[in-house]
């Protein structure tokens, strides 16, 4: 057994267990979230929504939050809420700042010494984990899987689902970071764990300059809440996306939604649109 | 203007309102969450549903977790989330317990010293609270009020119902303490609001005791997990309140669900109905 349950939680007629494991590529033990629905078995194995969440957050935001359980139950799709960096790897100033070290992996492996250590959340979320997951959960349809995820954790949807052709079979994001090489979060976080000096590296982690280079179609689902302070002070960059995707012929819908602001409250509102987008596909 | 504003967040195509007032039955600053559904005007004002909280929460605790305003929200029925107790009294011990004292008030008006001085709770809820909402907010519609809560609230809501004849529209509860004179919980706290030597007054206060004196018919909903530690424990003893109702012909409904625990994901799966009973007389 590779995880640990630490609990087993009834929610909307399905399970959400409380899970921890060992893990290698970030060096530390994670912990998530997993919601099965009430429909999941293994003779009848649950399509599964990755829910990657944001700056500071856990995998237990969405779960506590996000209302996703609700329109999962219904549809009979599994939801997997992962943590948002290793944990406790005592590297000097991981635990300085809210939008750099934990809470903050940004989705991306880290190469800059000495984040370069256990910042490997791109292969966490893209190998490690799904691969322990659908070893170990036979409730889960490993051929079926789509991913969403809020601010930073839309930057980790977006571009892992950009980077890996056919890994998801669909993407959504609630007011991701799109364009971070010219944002502040984004500026940051790749030049710590990038390095400056290696600029070149920092697009291939860049949902506004991945897009164009997609070698399919895409429907892209983004909600933007027009008061969200963040979307205000330019951390967002939603309108650099939708000109990408005008560019290059792309299908990327954003809504921007009147008054809502970056909170669960904005998530929790349209997250049962979110996992319709995704039922579109996971069970086409 | 007897309330400040300190934050209006959108939700669910309606409004969130933080608050804060000055209380003369609490003695202190009280806030609280006022949900207004996108339907509700001054020319056409929504009904309103109180959700009294339980043990160690504040107004937030609903307003985030529990997710009422998904069915508010579509029902056109406003939601207000008040807090559990004064706060900041500064009476010697207060503190002290998550069971008494802050976050533990048990919406009755406490008449034994130092408690007697703020802990006015019900005075709050059935008098102060509304009359300064309804005289603020003309988009709230005081002819149509429900009630519903959880655990100590779900106490809070049954007592003030079964007390206040024609009060409120309807009652449902959330693993309420139905029999606080015969449950550890309820016994610390009417002895340290009422004293030992009162006795006679805590059945005042007692669900279980007050059905059978209620006037009319009653159709009371209840849901209680089979997995709740403080079911188990004896705390909420809903099997009371369903023999008392049976002996007096009072209509209630106590549906056993099955491994759900006392947490916000039992609330939140079974918010919507709560908000559809009390939709059925709201909307009458």
């Amino acid at each position: 057994m590779s995880f640990e349950t630490t609990a087993t939680i009834a929610s909307f007629g399905g399970k959400l267990l409380k899970l921890a494991h060992q893990a290698k590529s970030t060096s530390c033990l994670m912990k998530l979230n997993l919601y099965l629905p009430p429909s999941a078995s293994s003779s009848k194995p649950a399509p599964v929504l990755f829910y990657l969440a944001g700056l500071t957050c856990t995998g237990d935001n969405g779960a506590e939050k996000g209302f996703f359980q609700a329109k999962a139950s219904e549809k009979g799709i599994a939801v997997v809420y992962p943590d948002t960096s290793p944990r406790g790897l005592n590297i000097a100033g991981e635990d300085d700042s809210y939008d750099f070290g934990s809470g903050a992996g940004f989705y991306v492996d880290a190469t800059k010494e000495p984040y370069s250590k256990g910042y490997k959340m791109q292969s966490y979320i893209t190998d490690e984990l799904p691969k322990a997951l659908f070893a170990e959960f036979k409730e889960l349809d490993s051929s079926r899987v789509s991913i969403t995820g809020h601010s930073m954790g839309g930057h980790g949807a977006l571009t892992l689902f950009l980077k890996n052709p056919g890994m998801f079979k669909s993407v959504s994001a609630f007011a991701p970071i799109t364009n971070p090489v010219n944002c502040p979060w984004g500026q940051k976080a790749f030049a710590g764990y990038f390095g400056e000096e290696e600029k070149s590296k920092w697009s291939e982690h860049d949902a506004t300059e991945l897009l164009p280079k997609y070698p399919d179609e895409t429907d892209i689902l983004i909600d933007v809440g027009t008061g969200d302070n963040f979307y205000k002070q330019g951390q967002l960059l939603p309108e650099n996306f939708e000109k990408a995707a005008k560019s290059a012929g792309k299908g990327v819908k954003v809504r921007y939604q009147d008054g809502y602001d970056h909170s669960y409250f904005f998530i929790s509102t349209f997250a049962g649109d979110h996992v319709e987008h995704a039922a579109k596909y996971l069970l086409a």
